[in-house]
């Protein structure tokens, strides 16, 4: 019985990393939008609206598409966990950290046009993938906090999850800034063919 | 027991993807009212403060209502789902997405004069209503997330969580911007035939 | 077995409700801190500090205190029911859109000063306080939402869910106001007097 | 039943205690992130932008260090409650008021240089631990809502709760301002003596 009750405790601990993280994400994203301000000097036309917010509203897609991806990202990690420690508090503290900061990120890509902004938002958005990394690494390879699966299985997550968010981001700019759908189609590329590597290691994911 | 512990890992990929939606509806709400600042040049009466504030006091009782609308919308959907997939968490950040502009669609209501703001704002609240119909008709008609029910009771779903909200919108402005009732009036009727049609359909709602 | 499901429903419909709230709650009282700003022409003394924010503080406060009190409240209305409706929703989202706009009712206490914002600021604490008191009436008295109990306890909870948020901030101001302890002497007596009332009518209480 | 049914409601007010806190503390630590904004006068070179935006970085890793320490001290806290009161919730309230005024802090500390702001940031964060330390008191040793446990581990758990929080941020200031190691060497012995003590006390913690 005393196992039961630490086991409760162990899950409620989880519990409530998860919502804490996801209150974090949510705020993060929604703070974003609301630092989009109407344009000044519109004559109220829909047309030209979205001429002159077209750089916001593109790069509070992007952001927004990656918040997507790291949240998906940590959901997919978590749900595997059985048991949280306190360093996994220390290291889902340190990406949280790190998520806040996109909409700093984001209003540093629409207000300074020069190259400067796109390397540091890339760089933070993979500092939160490898971040994740970490955690995985934590959790899956020492501190015994996820579900028992094979090495291939746990290599496969780690890769998954610590580079796609920097690839993607990467990724994304290098269409939009070149113009070409180059990016967008290796995004496609890698995402296939990690479905089709997953598909082979783990017959049904969750 | 492998089915078991499956379904209590979707139930909480499904829990936690509402908690994040709730997160996100209820900082665009509180995040809108904070946007709302003091009357400049008030004279501190309590008469001249309504008047002063009524325009921003209006829009911010419209968007209130129609996030309402939207999240009473999100949660009878979501009653409905026993299961979440990866398609849903992408779809449901799409809405996600367009419900965090609507403290700029408010802004642009009470700052610009003119039928621009009026269009984009009806559009958005279109736009979120009609992701909510496509996170429909993935959970009812081709991703099976939903509880088993007839083909009537999932196609009245789609129509009511797709078109209500622009519909809704868009009459109480009619009914505002013209001075006259006949928007809320067309309202109380569609909520009235609505709710006849849904007791023939299923006779007890959640 | 299909009640058991409704049951299940209207139990997380009710959950649901509940996260919602709190987080507006949450969210209205950490974004009314985030708008006191550092005082222009401060001279860094820990001294001067205190005496130039005295008034922004001491709103901030004020409003903490509300806010606590009518979460607590909330919290024992909502403990008391066991599901939730459709009108409950709509009832809660007024209340919630209420106590959204109290961050602007508390910068009109600190920017103008005269009489009207303390009139504004306790007329909104009181009519969340009486919306609060229509939930209540609606989930005892009509909707069957809460659990069975005698007709003297739903009055006595009525009363004070509708009155004692207005009553508490109108009191409090008329002390701080005055700089007399009668307001603060007059809520001590009026709990004082409800925890007798309540210990009466309701021998163990959530 | 009647038992199981109050032991329910009880077990529900703890998480929900427990839910409104953790979104204060999301809330919190990513408005303050928000109010960092691009610097001024960049040129948009990377090394240009750590330069500029080094003190307001370094403040933001400081007070979501603390924020973390705060959030674990009550994570742990109250993850050995069992039940909740009256007491609890305006006791906690007490310390989420204090915690929202982090913002402020941190935004006295990067705007003016001199000793002030630094004093009023440290005591802040020690009222908080002091806070907290006064909730376990009232949980652990007068209301009853602690699970079973020795008067020593009880005394140490007050201990580190209360004086944690402070002596941490002191420490780092210490270390900072000096540029010596001296503060967070002492950090690394205080919790390398807790965790010590900690483990003669309870061999098996949460």
């Amino acid at each position: 019985m005393s196992n039961t009750i630490a086991a409760g405790k162990e899950e409620q601990h989880l519990h409530r990393l998860v919502l804490f993280s996801d209150a974090v994400f949510a705020i993060a994203i929604t703070l974003l939008a609301i630092e989009i301000h109407p344009p000044e000097g519109w004559n109220g036309q829909v047309g030209s609206f979205f001429h002159l917010m077209a750089a916001k509203l593109l790069s509070y897609a992007v952001t927004f598409a990656t918040v997507g991806v790291l949240w998906i990202s940590h959901r997919r990690t978590f749900s595997r966990l059985h048991r949280a420690d306190g360093l996994l508090d220390v290291l889902n503290f340190l990406m949280l950290g790190l998520v806040a900061l996109l909409p700093l990120g984001t209003q540093l890509l629409w207000e300074v046009h020069s190259s400067g902004p796109l390397v540091l938002y890339v760089g933070l958005v993979a500092a939160i993938g490898l971040t994740q990394g970490l955690i995985w690494i934590h959790a899956a390879f020492i501190g015994r906090l996820a579900e028992p699966m094979g090495i291939g299985v746990r290599l496969f997550i780690l890769a998954r999850v610590s580079l796609l968010p920097g690839l993607f981001c990467g990724l994304s700019f290098l269409s939009l800034g070149t113009g070409t759908p180059w990016g967008f189609l290796a995004i496609g590329v890698i995402m296939l063919g990690l479905a089709l590597i997953g598909r082979r290691l783990q017959p049904v994911t969750a």
